[in-house]
């Protein structure tokens, strides 16, 4: 090993009551050369969409060699599977229960393997704890050079999230609101390759937005416009405002594009 | 001084204000060579018993050498002690003001003295902030070697919180809720210790739960368990559900556990 | 280059979405030796004043060749200029909407580069996203040891904040809440230099405090009271309590000395 190895944590857990650092001092007892980032510990609790979501935008900023720990686990202690997956030179480690599909869907080749081997754990994991005890000193083994091999016996069957599909018609696209992000800007699961005419309107709510813009000032303050967001997706917001709350809408209402 | 040394950061400063980086910003500015670790930022503002727990909670998974700069302090300003504590190989700062009460039950030896020595403390230390003046650079300095013999005298009677104690009959155990995490699970005084026969039944609010769960799942979701936490404290949790919010439950509320 | 370079993070991005982990992925990506510190990612969406409250607290405890990237940048995508800011050793990258005026008004000498050299930047920015894909890597090159004199032209008219000014009459001071900060105190505009008598009342909402405190335990726990907090800025807070929330103060309310 030439450097550090980045190892990112993506949880469900909170900042208030010290689990993630208990799973920082874990990683550093392992391999205190580990350099650690976190990617947010504030998804919506038990919430695996959101999880993934977060994991596709941060993927591709990482660069080879990067480790993504990720817990989003309502399912922790029963029978689910710990995994970790390997694709495009990055690995992830967590609860087999949807949170990398849109790493595995994303991505071309992946190797998958079920966590087995109690060399990669803790000593007699805690039941509801996961995160710290086994699949940070996973994360913590492999950047310190254990053989991703060794973790256990391949997996070929990952469960895989059941993401609403975009419905195309000769008028245009119906799809959904399926993320809402800290400003209130409500992302759609509309990519922006499905978008292969130019959209007239854009309709969420009882709102009609006409045609896409670039930017939020394109707007005046306090009005709502559609564009591309910084995921690659459909995007209603308000120029300096929380679309969310202004608009009085949540995740699952419908988003409507209608073709020029 | 081989390695970098890790100190980690305890404080209920919230993480809006920049005050917890202008602490890093001193430590850094003293030894460039630490590495430093957010615990929390977010514990319940002025509560040195939220702080406790939470120190408790991180200390086993953190190795020899490591510091924890502690900050809830009320009384800042005012006669109250700062002190560094040093036990089982690793070293605690802060205020003397019962933050370290459980540290202090939980170990062994400790060794603990008042911060006097102005040389490990910034000149001219603001009144309403030791944290960044005093905390931050003791800590520092002793990363950076300077020795703990120097920072002052020894202290023999550190302030102890009057932690609630758990009563027991020949019926059962009667404790009570002394914390909530972020997922709105209760976790009671009750220490899997006291635990010498078999709960049949745990009460909290008019709630009577049926014996121990080991992890979230083994009951539906939606339902109210009892279990072990990984603070080895008895908890009462909802699957997938906020038990604070859905039991109507607070801190102090009486946890009743009945023998079978 | 001998030692890691520090990069201080401050936005109104949120720890939710993986916004600033996409950020640190590209300056790891550039720079891989770069130390990464997050001042707050929770200042008030769209809010550069208090951004800019948060880089004047931060920069003094900060050592030369940190670098202070800060993204609070309501109009992003359109014509307003990126810059990048060298002042007493520390480079400042972010919005020219004046987030650092604060840093401009507090300093000597500054000089001041629009962001135009394309190969600081990530290929393609995206028009929401310039924290990410144009400041971040901006941060990252320099770090690197890429030249200040090659960002671009030199900016000799920075956007500046009007803040509110601090009215004298023989009497006394007014001024104005600016800042509340997470424990609801209430930062003012009056600086400790303003102060060039003795305040006999500080007089805010219908509460009328007599002379200034030195830290908060001096008055009783629930009561008001002034004093200098360690911005350097006179401040109305309530030992162990929420000033803001109790007194039903918000920002702008006015704030009056007078002298003995």
């Amino acid at each position: 090993m030439l450097d550090a190895r980045l190892i990112t944590l993506t949880t469900d857990f909170g900042t208030r009551d010290g689990f993630v650092a208990q799973m920082k001092g874990v990683i550093l007892g392992i391999n205190p050369r580990a350099r650690l980032i976190d990617v947010t510990h504030d998804i919506e609790p038990f919430s695996v969409l959101e999880g993934a979501l977060v994991l596709k935008g941060i993927f591709p900023h990482f660069s080879s060699g990067t480790i993504h720990v990720a817990v989003v686990d309502p399912g922790v202690g029963s029978k689910r599977r710990g995994i970790v997956l390997y694709t495009d030179e990055q690995t992830y480690v967590g609860p087999d229960n949807g949170l990398f599909s849109l790493i595995i869907s994303d991505n071309g080749a992946c190797k998958m393997r079920e966590i087995q081997n109690p060399g990669y754990m803790l000593p007699e994991p805690h039941p509801t704890f996961h995160g710290r005890d086994i699949f940070a000193p996973v994360a913590a083994n492999l950047s310190a050079g254990k053989p991703f091999e060794e973790v256990g016996p391949l997996v070929h069957d990952p469960i895989m999230l059941s993401i609403p599909t975009v419905k195309e018609n000769a008028a245009g696209l119906e799809g959904a609101v399926i993320y809402i992000d800290r400003f209130g800007n409500l992302t759609s699961n509309i990519d922006k390759t499905m978008l292969t005419r130019i959209a007239g309107t854009v309709c969420v709510g009882n709102v009609t937005i006409q045609g896409l813009s670039r930017f939020f000032g394109e707007v005046p303050e306090g009005e709502a416009m559609a564009l591309i967001n910084s995921f690659g997706l459909l995007e209603i917001a308000i120029n300096q405002g929380n679309a969310a709350q202004v608009l009085g809408i949540g995740k699952d209402e419908p988003v409507r594009v209608f073709w020029t």
